[in-house]
């Protein structure tokens, strides 16, 4: 007889992505819309510009061996200098800044940090800060993958709900005197926002609430310091509309927030990687963490990625993918508005950039997990991601089951068009049976 | 005022690697001839095979597609059957055995999970086994990125000592019975070997040990399984002998034995790519884990590594580096042999493959790191990795100083003769200085 696996109380606290269902219905069903999975379209990914990148290297002994020996810790040093000019840029652009982009924060690449995905970095950030019981801050809804680090880390989740402009300031504050009132503000380790085109809503964070966002912080991190970790996956991808300045370049002594973004979306998910632009007492603990990890993500990816920026094709290559996005989004939100025009009460976002529209059905709604709605879709060939993964329960142990998320990601226009008009279809069926039961 | 940053339980116990000091000496230091560092061989990479491979791949687009897309968390399914049966035909060398490869274990890709390099692998399996208390027992000396995972997870160290057949088995047992006689078996989860060529001393378990090491962890685990994590980091670089079968071979259930390796020493670390054949049972704790750090390691890095190996070139260049490596241990083994010939108590290990070669001094000798004789060598411009890095304290406390750790993986046969001489002429002063004080 075989003793039993004694596994570690993190284990136990640690379960598989809660998509991995509807992934596994994506790839085993033939002639299924995927709405659902946030790939990257697979028509526009950089191959020749990888190609001619890495024969290049290869054919140069001295960057060959830079590209497969041994990297650091923390990241090939051009890599990290090329991310925080890129960002800074972003930010100056955002600002409407004629200041010296790296003047901005007073950063330096010792403050950039790259990673296996910018995932890498919500987990050692997590690792780096939290205890079990401690207490983390999302938006509702938030990015459920990250809801699922929380959980294995042990962290206790709150929410703050969210209008066109993103975390409700007006919210956060109140949760925040709340917590304190309730003994649990030393609990409060970090406010996390996805504050460019949110997976899973689209929505941005407002201009005038990122500087807001800093202040409140402060306010409420007295005994200790209250942390923002601000993901700025999608932040390349903005199909209208200027850039934003980011809610890091409130924090000029770089001390509140952690920035984190990704070459994933940008330019290929094959790379995985990320990086995260951190306050300066962060970086050692999080790279002795991720020396524990694997003393360095992919060298090789890092050195292609530099050479995609040193030449020019990353760049070049953001901008087509606007392109291609632009035109999915807009074909997206154009069969909404076609297919639900005769049902007023359902409700969608209007993402300037990112690769997710969400749809609010009416509150007594199921578009739930469990509910019909998700296996009619799937009956007339179409897949969404249900919202309830993007919350986590409220005070009285409530989740709404009324919202969908859908990607524009992997479909072409035509299958986006024809993936809304399943959906409506799907929905038809339960209105009349909803009708009926009313 | 910034409130201070109040960091995890965790990251108070996460320290820098003990050599990241050396290693900066190593960088900063011109002239000087490093025996320290791990590296790899730089002039050997198999950049040509990797430029065709990847220059194939981006022209080909579906391979293009799947090498740039997200992969799996659990990795590349056809470089997971490659593996696998690379390690079967291993075994089967290993054993002389006639079976056919993969009928060995009764294993099949589903037990196989990919990590970022093999040290992802060795943290992973921590989350899903350890909590804070919690034993491992580790060969005595032990590769002491190892340790640092374990006093960051807050495990506690025992160890065995070895001899020339590796960890001694009559030492496991007493081990064990003396940590059941003090209640506290209940708290060993893992028994760590690297087995093939060790790091640091360069010792192989002795094949009689092998399938006695499963029988041991079966008998103490009785309330719960005590897993055996054998690390073949190093089992693709042999220079002299035939191969030994796996301590996973002696565990035909596949319920006992974690074997892990990595494709970094044998072919190129900038690829970061590592593999674990693990308990069935472990598969999914495992992936769940990995599913929140990053959702599958470099996915551009498994193909290329899938394709060199269906190519023969991966084959091609293990054999090519084994040359390489055999002469470089040869030059290592000669220039102790001439440059200690007068000093017979001082000994070291004859390895057969590998890259590290352990050199014990008399006992009252300090090579340790706040020693006489690094400092010494340093200024005879030669590097090494004090030996103590190696031990946990042993039950009164004391860490052997009179040892070092020799690598011969990035200098040249001429280099490590040079080296030698140095770390010879360092010592002799220290002799004298000794000899004074006696």
């Amino acid at each position: 007889m075989t003793a039993p696996l004694s596994l570690s109380s993190q284990a136990n606290r640690t379960s598989a992505s809660p998509i991995s269902y509807f992934i596994q219905k994506a790839i085993s069903t033939p002639g299924l819309i995927s709405l659902a999975a946030g790939l990257v379209d697979e028509s526009c990914f950089p191959s020749n510009d990888i190609s001619a990148a890495v024969q290049a290297m290869m054919a140069d002994p001295t960057a060959s061996k830079a590209a497969l020996q041994y990297g650091s810790t923390q990241g090939y040093p051009k890599l990290r200098s090329q991310v925080l000019e890129m960002f800074a840029a972003s930010d100056a652009s955002g600002l409407g800044s004629a200041l010296a982009p790296l003047a901005l924060n007073n950063l330096t690449p010792d403050d950039v940090i790259l990673t296996t995905g910018s995932q890498q970095l919500l987990y050692l950030l997590g690792e780096a800060l939290f205890d079990v019981g401690d207490i983390v801050i999302c938006e509702a809804p938030s990015y459920f993958v990250y809801h699922g680090v929380l959980q294995s880390q042990g962290v206790r989740v709150y929410s703050v709900p969210m209008d066109d402009g993103g975390m409700r300031m007006d919210e956060l504050e109140a949760l925040l005197h709340r917590l304190e009132a309730a003994g649990e503000l030393p609990r409060v380790k970090l406010i996390y926002t996805v504050d460019y085109f949110q997976n899973p809503t689209g929505l941005t964070l407002a201009a005038d609430r990122r500087p807001k966002l800093v202040e409140i912080a402060k306010e409420f991190g007295r005994s200790h310091r209250i942390l923002i970790l601000e993901d700025a996956a999608y932040r390349e991808l903005r199909y209208e509309g200027s850039d934003l300045p980011s809610v890091k370049s409130f924090d000029p002594s770089n001390e509140y927030v952690i920035y984190t973004s990704t070459f994933s979306k940008p330019c290929a998910p094959g790379l995985k990687t990320g990086f995260a632009i951190v306050p300066r007492e962060l970086v050692a603990p999080i790279c002795h963490l991720k020396g524990n990890h694997d003393f360095g993500s992919s060298n090789l990816a890092q050195h292609i990625l530099s050479r995609l920026i040193e030449n020019g094709a990353y760049a070049r290559h953001v901008l087509s993918l606007r392109e291609v996005y632009r035109k999915k989004a807009q074909a997206m939100l154009r069969s909404l508005e076609q297919e639900f025009a005769d049902w007023p009460e359902v409700r969608w976002t209007h993402p300037r950039g990112g690769l997710y529209v969400w749809l609010s059905f009416p509150a007594d709604f199921d578009a739930g997990d469990h509910g019909p709605l998700v296996e009619r879709a799937l009956a007339e060939g179409v897949l969404y991601v249900p919202g309830q993964f993007g919350h986590v329960p409220d005070e009285f142990g409530n989740i709404p089951k009324n919202e969908v998320r859908l990607s524009f990601g992997v479909s072409s226009p035509e299958q986006i068009a024809e993936g809304i008009r399943r959906l409506r279809k799907a929905c038809r069926g339960l209105e009349k049976q909803r009708g009926k039961g009313l």
